[in-house]
């Protein structure tokens, strides 16, 4: 009933998977402090600095966007600004909430594929120092990015030392980091803290949880102000345990890389199925679970009927199609054919009315 | 493991209702569209129409803080400002969200019995027009209040007719409207919409959901503009069937009323049994589910040893003892022996050191 | 024609001083660079470095309300929260700036006196690393105060000394400094610098400049992000010269003084000559520049043809009257005679209509 | 001694006008009514209703950045978002205050010359109603630009019934606006109200001005707000007057035209009189008191010794050379000669060092 065919809109369409479901059943057992002074949260807290370092200081929020707002608030003053890519979350899809909550400026970065480069950031460094100009004081990248690029380990550290040389620090939006560190067949400390990470925000929602991201700082410095800052911020949870249950789970026995590799792999092999679809081109590499591709414009109405998905550039006609840790074979390979049927569908007026912008 | 002993601190160191979790279950089938746009979420706010009235808008937020804080910020404009008991959670207890986020100020109100009145309102009225003062523009009221108190029907009408008849608006804090319409053996509606109440923040978390809060417009102009200030306000969850399933579990059958209830039972219970312990003093009306009470200083430590619980006023040793949904007729026995037993050790010295003010 | 008859409203509704018109028309000599990079700034700042010490960081901004709304912005994060008297000109008179600009919350604390005290202060420091509660980080305190009342140095190093054992920092508005140093017969430092102030507001446009306020650091590590706080504050000036040769001359000979003792003997003189009016009563010791006086209700009406001034308090009719830098015994004698004249009318039901709050 | 040559870094290095001068000492007789209550501010009021037509409402602040944010904040709610061009001031040159005091977002245009059109601003509205994204509400274009290009009456009216038909606003930023109407000859009006702007920032001080700008609103109901919004910015001046005067001043006789055309007539003949000195190359059109013109990297230093400026653009050391209204023929000339001597020095290396950006 609420349930609709899979959807290959975005990640975060999937529901919650069993063991997760399972550990919060398990975490409703009789009361317990509220606020994140219960046991259950000491111990999935103590399974950050396991992963990521003792220094590792993670607190539970309940979105990405707040995880990635509230670390620029405690990375930036109101007079300091980041730099990151044209195309990442925080500058389109938070609805100008890093403005609004942080009361920062964000520099955006025109970029082909999402990622930041040291070339690319350098020339926003001119104004250090000159007050009439918001100072850029943080980076921030996105990992996997928007675009279903990925940084490698290497590329991180180099922005990592191009940043703090120059005084600034280095935030990860990481609501698919799993998926990143699932492609490259790399540790999550990899990818964050051993690269020069300084704040990174990790993601649970899109990889399986019911909701659910971790602000995670890697200088217990920058995390001293954060509780107050996260209260204030409209994130603390009162039953926290549930919070850090779903944590647990997603990191005992790596839940978080199997989720995520078996988004990726849905991915690779939608790619490989639609390619050959006449009027189909994929645009981008599939390095995770995004699939960007050209598809016809009067597939887009008959393809909606029975699935929903994004168009991520109009002009052409570009599509993003998005797997899950669910996405079975059966599900890539129904949607392909209903791509592959609706190819064959003659082009009618209508058929290519407002398919919005993505949502995530 | 997690679990601690019934606690008397709060309502939200409760876990979550049975049916509650069974609707979480339930909800996670298959795939949704996400941020709202599913059928579980449609349903769960025809509920609300149901309850409230066809012209009554819901938004589902995570939290009673935000609920609060973004129900401001869709009334007021920065240069205005709500009146509120001095008391009220928003201006003690949301560490400053309200000025932060909504960048409002709060016009606190003394009072005894945290209730505001006509006549302590007024005062506040005379610089209207004048721009050197923030400018009232709403009321804002907790229903029941933080000191367990209540407002009659009556009451918040006279309320909502002054601050119309001024062109303000009237905001309830209803995280917990539940214990207090279960208290006065009324309906929701007759407590907020047909009371003139303008918004609603209508609690989950405190009456058995895991997470979850309700802003509720009665007037749809009010909510024209709520979409984005959610999503700015880092409030528009992902899978927000999983808040929508709650609600609905909520509402069926009025669980509300029915977890209400058994919290003010044993509220009242837990009153009438503490009360003729030597050093006890009941110090409020026992309304809902708090129970206010002086004890002798030396039972804190003891007591403290098997249950958490907020001393209210430290001055007098005034505690605040709050008892949930699940709260049974052993753990207010067990309690009150505790209390009891404490009340015969003997004074030390470090028996009273700091026990720190409420969390909500 | 724009000149109106002297009036006891307010010290700003006074005009500029002689030999501060004087130092505009000298600075309005060619081309200066611009935001105070030019040699007369350059000066000025050092004749404030010459009063309040070498490590003294002085800057200059438009108005009263700026220098304290961005000294506060400078020593308070969001989450953090500044003490102060309910009566208190950024409490009462800002609109809501310093939550809205500077996003902290105010704690207002209620006083006979409009002034602190360790033992009115000490309650707020309870909360301190309890994260639901905004975080007192600053003592506001106003010099003289909103009711013409004066801190001694030794009253301001205890509150400083307080202060800063418990973490916080002291800030002063002292938009009427000048007059409390000529009254105590002290100099600038001594009630600032020299008695533990950490950042102070000194005022200009109520001790006869045209506008103009100075934000004054007596720790250079608090001044290091001003520049940016005060450009993105709407602050920089560009012909800051203009500023900077008011601040100049007002300090040139201790300009200052004089005019405020000139300020201050004016209203001993008025208390003097009203004090025996039937019906008038002299509510507050006339310690600078305010009379605080209960007056007839029906001799509102009537002087208000002649003068402008401000009831303070509608309850008993008590107005606030003020005297500036040029108000000459004259002045004062003609006042004091239609103030006599007006309490032989009659009383007349519409005498005592509206007379509004006072407006710094 | 404060005043140096001619700078041509730009037209807030010059200094106030002779009959300002003497409007401002006519304006110090006696005593007025703060806060904009006194006659002369009445005055100069009613004078911008003669020029703008009856419905024009306009308040005085202390300068451009606050006309401009403070316009924003009246037009926008933070979840809303200004479309400008890249280069306009409040992008680029007001330290974030946009973002951070009015709390919304702006949507940056790339453009050759400074200009909005439709073609470039219309991709900007897909997002209309999709609550991830900041909802356009307004453009807000500068006259004359950044970059000393203007907009026809025509231009203006085509942006304005674009914005209009999508339901937002025109915002203009009209520092420089006095310059633009010298150059196309035209009313004030006709570039504003009349081509359908709703609010305007008014430029003062770079036209001869001690300080101030007006913000116009053409629309009552735009202003019904903004005393608040003045005040709470911090732009709320106690004595008033002293703003209403200048006013008054540069509208009387229109100096501001007689102003802006010397400043425009020096800046032609600056272009005219270095354009044929070897290596200088005009870049941009001339049209009102900005030259830009690459330079020879040799010269900066060189030049600099005797003249301040600022480098537009380092990577081809484009040098904008303003004018001011008080810049002479016989300056012009010393300025350019000077700048033909340093065409003539050898190159160095250290001749072409840290140039920075612009400041207004």
């Amino acid at each position: 009933m609420t349930a609709i065919m899979k959807s290959f809109a975005s990640d975060n369409n999937s529901g919650v998977h069993p063991l997760i479901m399972k550990a919060l059943a398990a975490a409703n057992a009789g009361h317990a402090l509220a606020y994140g002074q219960d046991s259950l949260t000491e111990r999935a807290l103590a399974r950050f600095k396991d992963i990521f370092g003792q220094e590792a200081e993670a607190f539970f929020v309940f979105l990405g966007t707040a995880a990635n707002v509230l670390s620029l608030k405690a990375l930036l003053k109101p007079h300091q600004a980041a730099i990151c890519a044209a195309s990442a979350h925080i500058n389109r899809d938070e609805c100008g909430a890093p403005e609004s909550i942080a009361g920062c400026k964000l520099l955006p970065v025109q970029t082909e594929d999402g990622k930041l480069t040291v070339e690319a950031v350098r020339p926003f460094l001119g104004d250090l120092g000159f007050e009439h100009h918001s100072q850029p004081a943080c980076l921030s990248i996105t990992q996997s990015t928007e675009l279903g690029t990925l940084y490698t380990p290497e590329e991180i550290r180099t922005l990592a030392d191009f940043a703090h040389e120059n005084g600034l620090r280095l935030h990860m939006d990481g609501s698919r980091l799993a998926n990143a560190a699932a492609a490259l067949g790399v540790d999550l400390a990899a990818l964050s803290v051993e690269a020069g990470v300084d704040v990174l925000s990790f993601g649970g929602a899109k990889n399986g949880m019911m909701f659910g991201e971790a602000v995670v700082f890697f200088e217990p410095d920058l995390a001293k102000d954060f509780k107050y800052i996260r209260k204030q911020g409209m994130q603390l949870a009162s039953k926290m345990r549930f919070l850090a249950a779903q944590f647990e789970a997603l990191l005992d026995d790596e839940l978080w890389r199997k989720n995520a590799s078996a988004a990726n792999q849905a991915a690779a092999m939608l790619a490989k199925t639609i390619k050959d679809i006449p009027g189909v081109r994929i645009t981008r590499p599939v390095s995770v679970n995004a699939v960007f591709a050209e598809i016809p414009p009067r597939t887009v109405e008959a393809l909606r009927r029975e699935y929903f998905f994004y168009i991520w550039d109009q002009t052409r006609t570009e599509a993003r199609f998005m797997t899950s840790f669910d996405t079975s074979e059966e599900d890539v390979a129904g949607f392909a054919a209903a791509l592959r049927q609706a190819s064959k569908t003659p082009q009618t007026p209508s058929a290519n009315k407002k398919p919005r912008g993505k949502n995530s």
